[in-house]
């Protein structure tokens, strides 16, 4: 039986790269699945020093293997060497990181309640609670990281800190990526003396593939970033098992940003400027791209959207992810761009495609809900509301998205306090007088919020808390302390913080 | 126009009650609704004292109808009084703790990232994170805890003190108890000067009205205790809306017992009274009922199964919860009964329903998966296996559960730490030496699970942390100190734990 299989393609020359890749199916995804399952006990139950060590050894192979992998991702994503450079540090960064973590006990949520034997009507029991690790996972790699957010991404490096084994689905844009990736997770697991079965990398452009890795029934969970389209249909299966799973989806985002009046006044300009700046950032492929812009009609108003059409036109070409991507977004534009209520400004480059901006009112951006949707790509939309008042009540109207931004000046505080409770309410982080893109890999950041920005918008897909979605909690009523696990032992040999009757019993070892 | 209505039925004389209640339907979701997100707003950012203070005076408001809350829902549920009584006693201790819990600050989880503005290449921002409310949810009262699971139960408490107005549909068997506990809440609102819209009861029997709840666009969260049948439905509807919401719906467990060798030579005898008093409980209508246990065929067990027999023999007979509940009952056991492969014990009761014991062997129960089932009613299994490793290998097929529950001494702990891990996977809390029914209310509880135990295995739907189903994470990046939510601010008013770089900042005021 010959195994087909399928190429990588350069974006800048749509040709075909060197090296072949599996097209991998359903019987893949058993193997791994099964595979996984067998290990997935012995996974769980490991030290987290263990876990930890994994994760920085990871780290180290794929340092060692730094100019292979940027060499190759530039070649099959068009991404620039320093920005790729940069990616991998983040990606190393992050897996130091969650190795950290998982040494550390607070995402064990440690609950312990003090029995009372002798209490009436009933005793009250000896109750002690933590999270363990779900199970073997899947993660889907997205086109526009394809080393931060992909093979050896924050999904991938925070499900192992928890304990779950993962399989990848490696997205097909950059399968030689994936590849040499993937190659250093097995040199860690040796080097580690872990099973190989804690990772695999399926690869293959058929959404079988997908469907097969979603719908498997040893899978315990979803993690997911890219579209709405492919992300809602892989939720809708997750969603309709006989035992339906939590899927991570992180769909897209509008990111919208509000200039306050006095803000604009001062610094109309620069604004511009940055605005220009950020929304072109990777060629306007980053989830926080800023896709929409309200302002307030003024002449400072003006003189800021001249400088962005000053900016806009001098904008060098770009190339895009994968021809796929270009082309939608070259049919994006044109349909949007066709609307009589909407005015198109393009740069005119030699090469690659063009950056856009739209500009309309209030009142069309009102008639025209579709242009809420995310375009992938160097473009972004300003709408001009005719005061306060209005951008306010169009405020109550955006869908769920990643961020809100907020430019505002000490003399706009009374309207940003109006403002800040309707954009709670839409996003998962607000930014205030910066812009959306770049995402901090902290302990506080949350890269969700309201769907489509998350399918699960009590979690966050970046940041230490990314671990808990890969947790479940488990209660143990009345056992002995020989069978407790070691964070719930009465000595606490592991150290954790731990809530004793509803206090902290606070350890800064941690 | 005249609204149709319906009444409540007696289940021991299936007769109707006196009163009338409405039907209501897709028309009075949607008024409810737009009522709550009228204030919902002004509801979230309430102090979580003045939260505290109305969960406290709904409790005020119930004590004072005691009387009449205890006097219905007997007519309603044939329940006995004194259970009723306590019943009522823990809804209001629950309505209490989460008064405290309001108050307290972890549920916000509070986490602050320190600014480092001359990082390189990038200044790390201010980053400040806490969870909001999600707005106006929806909650779904059970027929077997008409207080405590229903319209003032666990679901209802934690949504308010969280910040969340509520919408209760009420379960139709008991809609008299329902309409007087509403009462209590509309009082309560008065009394705090609080909107009516906070809190609203609606009543019907048809689907129709649950399914218009559970898809209505302004409903962001749903809690649910009942069947897998109805459940999964609503379950389906929430994740196929345009907008998924997280649906909390705990579904059935067959709460598995393992009970091992030297414990059953031990105390055998004991065990087996012990069983037949928490399947019983009830009417066998626990959500915890243990509804299968696991022996090893020895002399002791069969001197247990002897007692059991006998335990079984000499019970009363139960009126169930509803005429529904009761026939299904005695069509399922009527079902596995005529089971060549299964055996029957039954008692014999002058009145209402009989207690059942089916017995069989590990072979039959690996041939029949269906028998993993939940019987709602006084009815369990006892499934004899060959020896250890027989019982080891079936506990790796079960369904996910609330509970699973060991039975050891000290002679089986080298069998009990093979069994704890796999019991650990599918269950929410594990009991040792004890029995599933009865689940405290306290900050370490888990009553979740492995879906169908729960929909959401990594939420608890009983205890303090059930606060958590409804809030979602928000941050703030480099917002001014004036701008900040109060939690958030630097000095800290609230006094709040926080986590500040990873490192938690005790705070023993809670």
């Amino acid at each position: 039986m010959t195994k087909e299989t399928f190429n990588a393609i350069d974006p800048a020359t749509e040709q075909y790269l060197n090296g072949e890749f599996p097209q991998q199916g359903s019987s893949d995804v058993d193997f791994a699945a099964t595979s996984a399952l067998e290990i997935s006990e012995q996974f769980r139950r490991t030290s987290p020093a263990k876990r930890a060590s994994l994760l920085n050894t990871i780290a180290d192979c794929l340092e060692a293997e730094r100019e292979n992998i940027v060499k190759r991702a530039q070649l099959e994503s068009a991404l620039p060497e320093a920005r790729l450079n940069g990616e991998l540090s983040r990606t190393t960064a992050q897996l130091r990181l969650f190795a950290e973590v998982a040494t550390l006990g607070w995402w064990q949520d440690v609950i312990l309640d003090t029995p009372i034997p002798d209490r009436q009507p009933l005793a009250k029991p000896d109750l002690r609670r933590h999270n363990i690790a779900l199970g073997p996972v899947a993660v889907f790699g997205a086109s526009n990281f394809p080393l931060a957010f992909s093979t050896a991404g924050g999904d991938t490096a925070s499900a192992l800190a928890a304990g779950c084994p993962v399989i990848v689905k490696g997205h097909p844009a950059h399968p030689g990526t994936s590849d040499i990736v993937a190659s250093c997770f097995a040199n860690a697991l040796e080097l580690c003396q872990l099973p190989q079965s804690v990772f695999t990398l399926l690869q293959g452009t058929s959404h079988e593939l997908g469907q097969a890795l979603v719908q498997h029934p040893i899978i315990k969970a979803v993690g997911f970033t890219g579209s709405i389209h492919g992300g809602r249909a892989l939720f809708d299966l997750a969603q309709s098992r006989p035992e339906p799973i939590p899927f991570y989806g992180e769909l897209g985002a509008a990111n919208p940003v509000f200039i306050l009046p006095n803000k604009m006044v001062a610094e109309g300009d620069s604004l511009a400027k940055q605005f220009v700046q950020s929304m072109t950032m990777g060629s306007g492929q980053f989830c926080t791209k800023p896709g929409v812009v309200f302002v307030i009609k003024s002449e400072a108003c003006d003189s800021f959207l001249s400088t962005i059409r000053t900016e806009i036109q001098a904008q060098d070409g770009h190339t895009l992810l994968t021809s796929g991507i270009k082309q939608q977004y070259l049919s994006q534009i044109d349909f949007r761009g066709a609307d009589e209520s909407i005015q198109l400004i393009k740069s005119s480059p030699e090469f690659g495609v063009e950056t856009c901006l739209f500009e309309t009112t209030s009142q069309a951006w009102r008639d025209n809900p579709q242009w809420q949707e995310e375009i992938f790509g160097p473009q972004s939309i300003v709408v001009s509301c005719d005061n306060f008042q209005d951008m306010l009540e169009l405020s109550h109207h955006l869908s769920g998205s990643l961020t809100a931004t907020l430019q505002a000046n000490k003399a706009d505080y009374n309207l940003a306090k109006q403002l800040l409770p309707v954009l709670e309410n839409m996003a998962g982080r607000i930014v205030f007088n910066g812009w959306p893109t770049g995402v901090e890999v902290s302990h506080a950041m949350v890269h969700g919020g309201p769907y489509p920005a998350s399918t699960m918008p009590a979690s966050t897909s970046v940041g230490t808390q990314a671990i808990k979605r890969w947790l479940r909690p488990v209660a143990y009523q009345s056992l002995p302390d020989e069978l407790l696990p070691d964070t719930l032992k009465q000595s606490n040999p592991l150290n954790v913080t731990r809530t004793i009757d509803g206090v902290v019993e606070i350890n800064n070892r941690e």
